[in-house]
């Protein structure tokens, strides 16, 4: 039976062999929401990158959309920030174009996981879709947690608790104390988990800019139930759309 | 207010600034709750060691007692395991003696804290003491877990979570996601802490070895309610004696 195990900091994957794995990267709050949300309203591919200079180099290079926030706010310049809303309201914009986006946190726990057999992005909002393709995959699983500066964060941690819940018939999901806590977190917040979580450090931050109406969103179980963001090369596209491609090759 | 933070992986101590802060260094199972015992039993001080070589020679040039154990199994050549109760069975022979520990993970973590304000070990077994010296020193701590091979152990974050429950009035126990999930764990399994524990691959790995006596023992809340080890120079020795000794001087 595969294992399900999770890795609460980018700083700790280094005790990890990621080889022959599944990696799926979890930034709840908000750039692994924002780039199932990107994808789920027609953006065709998404590079991730780490600073703001080449987000914008590829703006201004290959045409793409562009999408930064620094610290939980709006980088100025961008045509758009990290909030999975500004792809709802402008949906008719980014439609058919490659986005650009950069993020404190997601970027870095995305770079650090290349070595894995496959990588992918998981977020509340398609928790089906990550679910789908564990089974499908049937190899061990890596939740690796961006977390907040490298911290341990609350609203990663339980989103791996709830791939875990039902991930729990096909995979091991015992044997690893980080699995059995997040699962244990789960369970307890997931009855009203925007209370849950609005305990959080993290979370009380966000509301503090404004963004609740982001965090409600990013809690929506399987609002893009079908989209997957998968490591293609060198950006992200949607597992459907790369079969496609694949089989038309 | 002084603020309770914890650190689940010595892998993680680099995003901490100890300086000025309290560091409780914890290994349930079982460096931390050997070390009390063998403090509470009467041994007078404890050198802390990484390696079997260190600790034997100690041993040698020092005439020191020595325990070791290497993957939870009791290293051959040295007076006793890492074992609590073989502390308490030896009483007699161990008392006003000096000790050299080797342990696989919880040296590690006590090692790479010494940045701190004070540095002291904790256990379910001197959660009061833990407890009366945080209130009194009143400044920021944080509790290192020594977790296993760097990876997050369940029964060291549930004791965080112990700790922050009774410092709640004192110490700010919301800023920090570890801190709320290892309050949220230990409220989940305090009505039955072994039961809890018992799920975890840690302690499994623990009963498989015939150490459940070990298990069991390393629960006993307050059992040495007023031993507090704390790092003193190259040592540790017990914070009551350590008055004493600097009263006399």
């Amino acid at each position: 039976m595969p294992k399900l195990d999770i890795c609460f900091s980018p700083e700790l994957l280094l005790l990890y062999d990621l080889r022959g794995r599944v990696a799926v990267i979890v930034d709840i709050l908000r750039a692994s929401s924002t780039i199932v949300t990107a994808l789920g309203e027609g953006v065709t591919h998404v590079f991730p990158v780490a600073s703001l200079e080449e987000c914008a180099a590829l703006g201004r290079q290959h045409g793409c959309l562009t999408a930064a926030e620094r610290d939980g706010l709006p980088a100025a310049g961008f045509d758009l920030s990290n909030s999975p809303f500004g792809f709802r309201d402008a949906a008719r914009r980014v439609r058919g174009r490659a986005l650009a986006i950069s993020t404190t946190n997601g970027t870095a726990a995305l770079q650090r996981s290349l070595a894995a057999k496959a990588v992918v992005v998981g977020s509340f909002l398609n928790l089906a879709a990550v679910v789908a393709f564990a089974r499908e995959q049937a190899r061990d699983v890596l939740v690796v947690c961006a977390g907040w500066k490298g911290q341990f964060c609350l609203e990663d941690t339980v989103f791996g608790g709830a791939l875990a819940e039902r991930l729990a018939a096909d995979f091991d999901v015992q044997s690893s104390d980080a699995t059995l806590a997040a699962l244990h977190l789960w369970q307890q917040g997931k009855a009203d988990l925007a209370a849950y979580l609005e305990q959080s450090a993290h979370v009380r931050r966000l509301n503090s800019l404004e963004a609740s109406q982001d965090f409600a969103f990013c809690l929506r179980l399987d609002a893009y139930a079908t989209v997957l963001p998968i490591w293609q090369k060198d950006r992200l596209v949607d597992a459907a759309r790369r079969n496609a491609a694949l089989d038309e090759e």
